[in-house]
């Protein structure tokens, strides 16, 4: 483990570098990387992303500037918000094995790098890159947007209980280059399609309570987004949804991602480790949030998660 | 008008205090006035707030220790987060000609105390009070706390366009007191009640879009709040709901508050001034969230709000 100060000097000795982002990318992966991509540029560096083919329309705009050229050879490899090497996308393969530096914010952080920039209690990837970047270059408004997009996203915009008073100064930090954010709050976080407004509608109407009323239950069927026409941006994140019924301190979200296969995400308060129910069905995450995929129906998965919630709690 | 530094020093000249919010209290009359009259009761003087009748559920715990008793007899009034005299609950009609000094941040201010602190720039009135208090007292968490809610509650949790680097700086020297935010968060931000839930699905299976789909309405007909037997705090800030469909730009929601009034609530872009467009209809606001009550049936109000956006923005 290095901290931010060793993570930049070893990136200042760095040239011609590829930077990963993990599976179904976030704001704070996209983001994160987008930003170490660009200061990296203005350092006089070569940098790219590696094209991530499961990037939404909502957060394109960020990397597109940065993807690396087909077939582009690096000298250097860095991970970005990538908690295990499983969750590195396919078209990574060749690059797994000789990742040099892994700057993450997951307390379930797999150490498959030959460094790790690791600080679990960070509220986003991007708390820690801005502390990396700002050893390195000056933190222009074009880095502050996506630094800004990578933190706001991961802490739901400054509401989720990872965010600290730190997180709110490195915000005021990026605000104060200039950076207009209203644009991106109103995109990000104030705006829903008129699918997935229905869509929601939908899931509320169909909800289940559980284990004394405090799970609660909200499953996305493959065919209610197929009688939606919904679109992989109309679903993203959709899984906030659930954790915020009154009375509830547990929110699990499962979806179908294709017959036989359900991806879970849980979301909970202080009785349920979120982590650890998904552990126990072989994903991970963090306490208050955590997800897993898993084989089977809905209603397969959904007693197995409801089993694996009883057993973490009753630990 | 006076600034923070002078309206602190007139405070600090008072005793026997009685602070006035206003009318369907929210989040910032009822954390900045509670905060205020901690504070000053950590200087050593008798502060009260009065009783607002309108008071929900959601801010009551705030307010309670602060209420002042019945027929209490001030010495000095300040008025909190009030933006015109009209805006003041009706047992606070004794104390009207009296206010010796008004705290507020709205545009449309009137100007109807003896002293006015006012900076229309700030996201919450809680950033001015929290200027205030730094010159009178320190900032405990007991304090700290409401004016987090104050602040958080009037940029929607860092998220409005009202939100700056301040906003953010602020947040960050509350939560270094040491509060824990995570529970207000979540309450505020993140919970919504069953029957809430259900409005909203209803809200928006009834929508209607109009000038090219930018505008769109939602109502809360007396009927539906009915039906659902919902509660003031079942209703509070769903017109949050309407700015958020995609593609459109002006949220209007409106709520029949009784046969024949309906409360109209406006939230926009840049393209429409919301103040304008609510001043037509003897309301008032910011330029991106405006209100106004007025009479008629939820059809006459629509039209006469869809009249007044047309006016606004064609001038």
């Amino acid at each position: 483990m290095i901290d931010t100060k060793k993570a930049a000097a070893l990136l200042q000795t760095m040239n011609r570098i590829l930077l990963l982002t993990h599976v179904r990318p976030d704001g704070d992966t996209i983001g994160s990387a987008t930003a170490l991509c660009l200061g990296l540029r203005a350092m006089g560096k070569e940098a790219y992303l590696l094209y991530n083919p499961e990037i939404t329309e909502t957060y394109l705009p960020y990397a597109a500037p940065c993807w690396a050229p087909e077939g582009y050879e690096p000298d250097h490899v860095v991970s970005v918000d990538v908690a295990v090497a499983d969750l590195l996308p396919e078209n990574a393969a060749p690059y797994g094995e000789r990742i040099e530096l892994a700057i993450d914010h997951h307390p379930s952080h797999g150490f498959f790098a030959r460094e790790s920039c690791l600080y679990a209690e960070a509220a986003a990837c991007g708390e820690i890159v801005y502390e990396i970047l700002r050893e390195l270059t000056d933190i222009t408004p074009e880095i502050a947007l996506p630094l800004y997009v990578a933190i706001a996203t991961d802490c739901g915009c400054f509401v989720y209980s990872n965010t600290s008073a730190k997180t709110h100064r490195i915000a005021a930090a990026l605000m104060e280059t200039g950076i207009d954010v209203s644009g991106v709050n109103k995109q990000l976080f104030r705006t829903k399609s008129k699918v997935r407004l229905k869509m929601e509608a939908r899931m509320v109407s169909e909800m289940e309570l559980f284990d004394n009323d405090r799970v609660v239950i909200m499953k996305i069927p493959l065919a209610l987004r197929e009688e939606m026409h919904a679109t992989e941006t109309d679903i993203e994140e959709l899984s906030a949804l659930a954790p915020q019924v009154e009375g509830t301190d547990c929110g699990i979200t499962l979806r179908e991602l294709c017959p036989g296969k359900v991806k879970i995400s849980v979301r909970s308060g202080a009785r349920v480790n979120a982590s650890e129910v998904c552990g126990q069905l072989g994903g991970g995450g963090h306490k208050a949030a955590a997800g897993a995929t898993v084989e089977g129906t809905l209603d397969e998965v959904k007693n197995a998660v409801l089993h694996a919630v009883e057993t973490v709690v009753s630990q």
